[in-house]
């Protein structure tokens, strides 16, 4: 009677949770932190001082009022605006506030887009593997069809691939870029050949279609010099979903964006996103962090850690024979496991308190994620691990 | 191309949004303290000096990583702990962290148990006019049918209505009391004959018909000793919908809960919450909040100045010869235009810089919602105007 497939996806099994929990149980006997724990996204590195102070600032300062009435369904004029101007600053935009929608988070922000573009079951929207397991259950939910495409065997974009698995019916791709759970920053090349195709298709088809650029870890770029492709400025059917939560180490206060450019050739797509907004019960984003936000717009995350264990753990796991997809962003490593079987890897790595999650949600069961935000301590005790687990195979 | 529908919805005219266009307008001209705006329902008492002292006191005394990080999807343990202990303490209940899921806010609520509920598009939805008029955008984007059974004249549940209105198909039916935007509460005697009826036809039907109530109101009684029925009790098949954007002046900051009794009947009933808050992108409660949430659960609203101004409008309305809704709860009052034509009214109200919402969207084209959270001395103003229009009526 009620709601077959939402009971389905309230008790799915998640491998992430059960490794948690054994996480958990193991702490509790040899306590928190013997255990090697690389399952989870939530940032390491507390959240700046600025937040804080913002935060404490706001409050001695202001009337509740201020900061605690609803804002209008769009978000604050004054926190669109710093976003405006930041993001015009770096990548030499004339964005408004009338090109931001607030969200609670990147969650809500693809859960509103994909609400506003999508028009029809037929309807498809393309995923390039390995990706966010989420992606599948949301975009089902809106009624439209998943097409997978995998990427190349550095992980990197299979434009061929994604030539091929086009239809009349694409309504969007998806972008995650730097990626979860790779770590890798699709190179502007590819991004390129990726936006001439799209204009190609789009052209062919009598349609745009969108891409949708999935940017928590934008900020996270572990190599010096190296730049995300800001893909607003290279293909102009773009809509952006965005999220304070890896960046500012915020994700459990659900605080984010959807940019709708000007470029975007149907000027009804912000309208549609106002709407989708309203129909999912979105009634504002969090207005407190809309405050906090228009004042730490500016302030850059601390990559130091990320930076450490991300070097740390890469020579040491190639030194150790294991195959890794390069990692230049986010916080995640992909790394191949010794014969292919991610969920047997997963299981051993439990024997010595160590917790890898298998890839096949990510689709790729021959990898396992490693999520590299804890401790670098943590990260050294590992490679002793991933030695004597390698040991195990030869 | 994109969705028509989300267009639709994201570019409707809003009365609401028309008048506070209006009023900033008439604002900059005349004084924000010369506009009697009356349209809406952010509340004007101050969230009490403990939800500030403990967000502060949260800060200064933990690491963000603690108050910043994700929790799980169904919120922090002990945030839901204390939650259940005080409906228990409350209402004799018997509940534990498990009977309860954070949101963000009650339209989250909402749309997550509509959800949660619908599983097929001949699903009937109940909706007892008058009623928020977001009800209708939320289960028609849920795929269901709204049914509409207007309340009695004294706005009052209508038993015999609903039991005409009744059908197999009918999943649930909404109950907002003390009522947006009539400020009634319903009675026990006939919230008593709505459970017995329920019963009797969920029997007959062979499936349960739910409850979902709808409760950002419930602390809001303005009449001391006067009880809000507390139908989870008095009815097992009872879904709550709960925020504290009324109860703790808290709507921005979107936070508040699902409470799914042990006594409902399908014990899938949370699996199916869980799963639609998951689908729709709720990955949790904002958690600074959930923690605020925990240490102030038991602080009572301030009622002072919502009490001084109904009484002020209620008596001084009645007394100009307005036939106005019994206001026991909530901070609105529900007034018959005198010739019964409420958007005339508010056009007229315009022209004294006087604000109030037509009820057409309500669900009652003859009355008009007047929103009490204001200054008391706007009230006090508002007196003459209303004098003056009921001058021209006759």
């Amino acid at each position: 009677m009620v709601s077959q497939d939402m009971i389905k996806l309230g008790t799915a099994k998640s491998v992430i949770r059960e490794l948690a929990a054994f996480g958990a149980a193991r702490s509790a006997v040899v306590g928190a932190e013997n255990v090697l724990d690389f399952s989870l996204g939530n940032p390491s590195v507390p959240a700046p001082k600025e937040v804080q102070d913002a935060i404490v600032d706001i409050i001695k300062n202001n009337e509740p009022k201020v900061y605690h009435s609803y804002s209008s369904g769009a978000g604050h004029d004054a926190c669109r605006t710093a976003i405006a101007n930041n993001l015009n600053k770096r990548f030499g935009t004339d964005y408004t506030k009338d090109n931001l929608l607030m969200t609670c988070g990147a969650a809500a922000s693809l859960n509103i887009v994909f609400k506003a573009l999508i028009a029809s079951n037929d309807d498809e929207i393309m995923v390039l593997a390995p990706f966010f397991p989420e992606y599948t259950v949301w975009i089902e939910g809106h009624g439209a069809k998943q097409v997978l495409v995998p990427c190349k065997d550095d992980m990197q974009l299979n434009v061929e691939g994604i030539r091929e698995a086009l239809t009349p019916n694409t309504k969007a791709i998806i972008v995650n870029s730097p990626n979860n759970p790779s770590g890798v920053i699709y190179t502007k090349e590819e991004v390129e050949q990726l936006c001439a195709l799209l204009v190609e298709k789009s052209k062919e088809y009598g349609h745009p279609i969108y891409l949708i650029t999935d940017e928590p870890y934008r900020e996270l770029v572990l190599i010096d010099g190296l730049e995300v492709p800001f893909i607003p400025n290279m293909y102009d059917n773009t809509v952006v979903c965005y999220s304070w939560s890896k960046s500012l180490s915020l994700p459990g206060e659900r605080i984010g964006y959807v940019l709708v450019p000007n470029k975007v050739e149907d000027k009804m797509v912000m309208a549609a996103v106002a709407g989708a907004a309203r129909v999912l019960g979105y009634v504002c984003a969090p207005t407190l962090l809309q405050m906090v936000i228009e004042r730490c717009v500016d302030v850059d995350p601390d990559l130091t850690v990320y930076k450490k264990n991300r070097d740390l753990l890469y020579d040491g796991l190639t030194k150790l024979g294991y195959r890794v997809a390069k990692p230049a962003g986010a916080f995640y490593l992909f790394i191949e496991a010794p014969d292919g079987d991610s969920e047997k890897f997963s299981e051993k790595a439990k024997a010595y308190d160590m917790l890898v999650v298998p890839g096949t949600g990510f689709g790729s069961k021959a990898h396992m994620r490693l999520s590299y935000c804890v401790e670098t301590e943590k990260c050294e005790k590992s490679l002793a691990v991933f030695e004597k687990l390698m040991a195990e195979y030869k």
